[in-house]
């Protein structure tokens, strides 16, 4: 038999029902965790015009834009990330909000990448950002509101480390050793490729500042006094019982060109250098976007699903609250009807639409079928319990799957009896 | 000032959290629904091979497509509809899922269209099919579901009306007048437009099978008998108490030509010809998609965000229940502290933390601020409480915002009472 033709395209997912059941329970993880911290969920289109990205990103994003001509002559692109969008949001709209504005998103971006394990071309995120809010505090807010999505997804202390830098810091470094302020960005480039580049090109690169890598690797392992807002964030983390998850590390200074003070990075702190979420401060975003027309301090951070999802599956505590959560939730219904004598199909089918009309997920077969068919039908859905409709109707029988036991019920006040034998435990019910 | 440079393209949306949250009562709805019924949620990418639409469409998409060559050379296009990536998915994994397939999806399609009211070039969908069933009682299944949506989004009997038809008896009819069978697809498009198109192009497009627009309209005001379908879905959805809501109009025959059997529509009953949701039997699709590697029957219909939410904010009675849950679910948190002494900022924020720890959704300023002006915050919050904390801690005091009536409480078992007395009402609680 031949292959079926179309596939989906490189780097691009389906999401059968489980990965579906997995996609929900990150959805539904993200948007607990942030509703508790009192954020509000916006959306914003998957399709913006090209130069939203071009200006805000320095062009980073470009090379992996999937970008084109629109019918009506416009160069647009699918976004490679979101915070843009949010910008020009907050630019249009921020008059009708009181400030700060603490905003979250669930959605969709894209990029055009080699597809590898733990990268697709695209993939989910959560955005978390409060705008209009100078201070430290903020960013305490946000790193926060990390760290408890972390713990919500079952992770514990040790398992990951947030790791806060701030970008204040290297400019006040690069200002004592009389970097030029327009050689300042490429500078910045350098330390955040230091622990991935040879060290010999680092110490070519840092040459051309008159640094060498001991000078740098010194500011960074004593750090203290480096940042004045890191003191504010340990501060208000360590009132909230959360000190043990962050750490101070001036190593961290985030790709994007944007960020203007304390950044942050989640890390896995088990096995490899894999950061789960990422963000910091952006306090000309706005303003940038708007071509000045609205100015509003900015922070943010944002976590992909494909990452934390790995790393849930590596870590086996993570793992089973995970499968605890899709045991529960991946049921395609709770009763299945057994239709014993074709000829009450109708009066299954009344009692079918009288269930779910009480909310209660129930199904059965789409016409007559052998009575074992049906129960291994029952079976296949991952129902708990088998309602079986025979002879004895108004009396039924109640199957519980698991065990095979089995209890009788009455069809009057059907509803409300399954939704109670719905809350017990298996097996038989004590009187 | 300047109004800000970039805006959201013509015919996308953005969704301020008030839209958002729109959205997600539409979502919510939608998902529990197809819970209640059994089915299980898939997900298809956005950005798909081009030709799968085109393959299956015969072109009637075509025009409206965002459709580009991406970096590596392929012919892509955002999804217009999700049906042929529906078929392209089950054709290669159907052999790991037992058949029936119940499955739906929520989610975005794109159309290159002249934006208007009730029609965007993005739209959100809700898509319910059932594959590897051949019987109308399938059929019966997705109008019941269609049927149970409207009245859980609010509408009642009377407000909307699913009109069924079967192209099968249209078939039939293209027989009998000895219409060719390659001129039955253009046949049926003049059905399609016979409400739309004045009278004497009907005619005249009539004329060229030898017909007249009254054997037509004959034929449609008495088509009992014409479909053996529908006679077994009336009495699948009668034995569900759901007859009143359908009837037989043969004047359906949908604009996609892959439709094979049933086709259904929901329309507003009270106002315009709206159709609101629509569907029906592509039985050859699966087939089609996959060159003939898997052969399924399948069944399936659509609803849109667009016309549904008008119609919502048209019928008071739903538009009512929405309300209702909008108020439930757009305050941005339900507790507020409110800092009446600076130095316990800490201890405030402690109790913060152990709230949200708790599931309480909860919030606080960002850093010091006069009384009033946090009062303000926590009403423009849409809390429903603010819980004061000032000198007398470990005594705090409770305000609920909407009467100003207060209560006293302690920081010792907070959080457990906060949850007791978030479920009370509101006003001075009894003893």
């Amino acid at each position: 038999m031949a292959g079926p033709k179309f596939k989906a395209l490189p780097g691009f997912r389906d999401f059968l029902p489980r990965d579906c059941a997995v996609r929900d329970y990150l959805f539904d993880t993200w948007r607990s965790v942030a509703r508790r911290y009192g954020f509000s969920e916006y959306e914003v289109p998957v399709l913006e015009d090209t130069g939203l990205y071009l200006k805000k990103s320095g062009g980073e994003l470009s090379g992996q834009l999937f970008r084109f001509e629109d019918q009506g002559g416009r160069d647009v692109c699918l976004r490679p990330e979101v915070t843009a969008s949010l910008a020009r949001l907050v630019a249009q709209h921020q008059r009708d909000f009181p400030k700060p504005l603490k905003w979250f998103e669930v959605g969709q971006c894209f990029r055009y990448e080699k597809p590898q394990k733990g990268r697709g071309r695209e993939f989910h995120q959560f955005n978390v950002d409060i705008i209009g809010e100078a201070g430290p505090t903020a960013d305490a807010e946000l790193i926060a509101l990390a760290i408890d999505t972390m713990l919500a997804l079952g992770f514990e202390a040790g398992d990951f480390v947030v790791r806060v830098s701030d970008r204040q810091a290297w400019l006040g470094f690069a200002r004592e050793q009389g970097i030029a302020e327009d050689d300042v960005p490429a500078f910045l480039q350098v330390i955040d490729k230091l622990e991935r580049e040879k060290p010999e090109v680092t110490a070519e690169k840092l040459a051309a500042y008159q640094l060498t890598t001991e000078q740098v690797e010194s500011f960074i392992a004593d750090p203290e006094g480096a940042s004045e807002a890191f003191a504010t964030i340990r501060d208000e983390l360590a009132a909230r019982g959360m000190a043990e998850h962050i750490e101070l590390d001036l190593s961290i200074v985030r790709g994007l060109a944007y960020y203007t003070g304390v950044v942050f990075e989640v890390f896995d702190a088990r096995k490899s250098m894999r950061a789960v979420a990422g963000g910091g401060r952006y306090d000309t975003l706005v303003a940038t976007i708007s071509d000045g027309a609205c100015d509003l301090p900015a922070t943010g951070f944002a976590m992909g699903d494909y990452v934390i999802r790995n790393l849930i599956e590596e870590t086996p505590h993570a793992e089973l609250q995970m499968a605890a959560w899709l045991q529960r939730n991946t049921p395609a219904c709770d009763v299945f009807l057994v239709v014993a004598d074709p000829t009450k199909r109708p009066d299954a089918l009344g009692i079918l639409a009288e269930l779910r009309q009480a909310g209660i997920s129930t199904d059965m077969p789409m016409g007559a079928a052998k009575i074992n068919k049906q129960f291994r039908q029952a079976e296949q859905s991952g129902a708990r319990f088998a309602l079986v409709i025979g002879d004895e109707l108004p009396e039924l029988t109640l199957k519980v799957l698991a065990s095979r036991h089995e209890e009788s019920c009455h069809v009057l006040g059907l509803a409300d009896w399954l939704e109670d034998r719905l809350q017990q435990p298996d097996g038989p019910l004590l009187a």
